[in-house]
């Protein structure tokens, strides 16, 4: 069903990449159209049939728009919220992104946003970047983190998380500060951890690198300033769960130091409960078939 | 070409079902048994296709083979090594094990076997265990790392390069020692740090997961009791590696607790620039076409 006459995504890669095959697959959008500052990858995502047109002007894009996907890094979202609104969007348009923190891009949206902008944050995504690893399917029966403000109006909230649910996301709502604390440790840290695991390890070593060493570092591979600016954004959360975890790594050094086996069997086997618990999503390793 | 007329595999796991595989599609060995403790172990591997007959006696199985493979925890290695030695091997038979430990075993195997005995350790793997995740391509490209002690002969340490590599793998040389200190930071810090992070988070985040954490922890899904013993063997080495690892995890605290953004991305470039530096091996993805 075409709920959407004109969806507008603002960068086109992995994200905003598959969101635009998501809703041309569904046909949930009659046109969408692919925005960015360059040719190259705007050009990319029309190839893949990511998008049905795409536009460097962005104002001319939101033209009549009822859906605006903001899919860039981070601290650029408050800038393409701003102008969406000076775009001429429909009356009923919704505005949304997909960034990875939300305090500080709910906290920044101007007072006259809030029928129009409600955060989002798709808990879905794969160590591959750009259109060419985009898929119809990688939001489905993935989590979706819906984040209103007190004055975000209830209609625009209904719409985001109407927005994810015919992605095929499951929806969540949650305050900004509580999304960013929660991702701090669930998404922000295991990056970090895998950023620095890489990084430590001696050059001279890599060449006898296999699956534990390639899968625990993985996401390491992730664009530098993308990380930057989340880093920057979710600061005093993302310290705390860096501390917490130099404090937890201190129990298996204390019980490895002092050949306290059934206390490392013990936190071995919470370890692997947990892992065992978590549904792998496959959609990223899948990401070429979609 | 078959090289081997009676092949050995003791404990038909992943690796061990995948020599077993590899040994028939190749058609190096004539007659590969599969030994072990638990009839339902080893009939899997059976009706996996790894071996060509199964055994619950060591000593009946070895008799005439010319290649034993132990893919046993580690510490059952040095025992079967013995038992093999009494049982009516041929002259030329090659032992060897693939245990992520060294220098345990290879200090520990007596005097007579050293013309007979090699140990061994292929980087390949997957966090899946199992003969259902077998193939025979796991060692393709791989680096197989041989571990001669000075009293192994060279016609010994040659025999178990050459089974390595008829199965494709690439050989390299160390002492049992160097080896130890290599994995321990290689292999087996990966490993805990994946278990670390996965037993440390708040089991009320685990339906946010997404790729980051699942990609991070995935490895600590692995086996408890293997990797008890693998503490166990190798706990200096293990125990430095977690230490330096905790003090350059440091060098990240400082740089974000004083938002010292340059050192942030130089921090993540060197952790993106040795991931990528390393090819993914695929081997555990594709683990069920094999």
């Amino acid at each position: 069903m075409t709920y959407y006459q004109r969806a507008v995504i603002v960068g086109t890669g992995l994200l905003g990449g598959s969101i635009g095959l998501a809703l041309r697959r569904l046909k949930l959008a009659a046109h969408v159209v692919g925005v960015g500052s360059r040719q190259s990858t705007l050009q990319a995502a029309l190839d893949r049939g990511a998008v049905d047109s795409i536009e460097l002007d962005y104002l001319r894009a939101c033209q009549a728009a009822d859906l605006v996907v903001i899919c860039t890094p981070v601290q650029l979202v408050v800038g393409y919220i701003r102008q969406a609104l000076a775009a001429g969007l429909t009356g009923e348009a919704l505005i949304t992104d997909v960034g990875s923190t939300k305090a500080s891009i709910c906290s920044s949206v101007p007072p006259e946003c809030h029928s129009r902008f409600c955060g989002s944050h798709p808990m879905a995504g794969s160590d591959k970047s750009g259109v060419g690893h985009a898929t119809a399917h990688l939001f489905v029966d993935r989590k979706a983190i819906i984040t209103p403000v007190a004055q975000t109006s209830t209609q625009c909230t209904l719409r985001c998380e109407q927005f994810w649910q015919r992605l095929g996301c499951n929806t969540i709502r949650m305050s900004p500060q509580d999304h960013d604390q929660a991702v701090a440790r669930i998404s922000h840290l295991p990056h970090l951890i895998a950023s620095a695991l890489a990084a430590g390890t001696q050059s001279s070593l890599l060449p006898l690198a296999s699956t534990g060493w390639s899968d625990t570092t993985r996401v390491a591979a992730g664009d530098v300033e993308l990380w930057r600016q989340i880093v920057a954004e979710n600061r005093i959360a993302i310290l705390a769960a860096l501390q917490d975890f130099s404090s937890s790594l201190q129990q298996w050094v204390q019980a490895i130091d002092g050949n306290d086996q059934e206390r490392l069997v013990q936190l071995l086997a919470l370890g692997r409960q947990q892992r065992l618990a978590v549904e792998t999503p496959e959609a990223g390793r899948k990401a070429n078939s979609g």
